[in-house]
């Protein structure tokens, strides 16, 4: 799969929402390092759970400059989340195979982060990929 | 100035510290948008100096990935903290003139986020340029 292909396939999975694509396009040893916490999560399944959250919780979700160097990508994005605007980016990195093996994402500002981090920690903790007395 | 050599001076600028060099590097309506607040702060001299405080806080500064597009880039970076680790990222869009007209940080985790901010506004306030009761 060239650059070119993958992003379009990454555009169907999270602008269209047509999730099941995730599955042919991360890695079965992803690594997701959030825009709020430290250690990643690692694993196709919560990463494809989580990217569908996120994009299920962002509103006016759009694509602005989409950078590449080699197999990696940064993809400029602004969204908002219950009405409070958010810039982000996704940093992608591909493995040999073209699959993802290292997502990380950034978000500003920090009203918003906080935002974010409270709505996805309980997401998480409803789906069981957290403990619910943290 | 080429892309290169904007880098190039660039790197001098935050990683060398030789902050004189910003002054040819930012544009006079140059926005600076914080990874903190959403609202951008407007002009040279206040974006910098929070450059420099920035620069200055930061311990164990390195760039990683510089991804380029146009007028654009995007610099990935890691630093810490008062010990605690962060990622980041510079988005840059330079003006006709070659010189940069928005910057855009973002940063990762939400705990170096915090301290960071904690940090920034007492230097802005000590520094006369938020007021001192916010």
């Amino acid at each position: 799969m060239s650059n070119a292909e993958f992003l379009s396939q990454w555009h169907k999975a999270v602008v269209d929402k047509d999730y099941d694509i995730l599955d042919d396009l991360l890695a079965e040893n992803v690594e997701f390092h959030s825009p709020t916490l430290w250690k990643p999560k690692e694993g196709k399944d919560i990463t494809k759970y989580i990217l569908m959250v996120i994009s299920q919780l962002f509103e006016d979700f759009k694509y602005h400059r989409q950078f590449e160097l080699d197999s990696s990508f940064g993809l400029e994005f602004s969204a908002k989340v219950e009405g409070k605007a958010l810039k982000g980016i996704d940093l992608i990195r591909l493995n040999d195979e073209g699959k993802i093996e290292h997502f990380e994402v950034m978000i500003r500002p920090l009203n918003t982060l906080n935002l974010i981090f409270e709505k996805m920690t309980a997401e998480l903790q409803a789906a069981g990929f957290l403990p619910k007395d943290l």
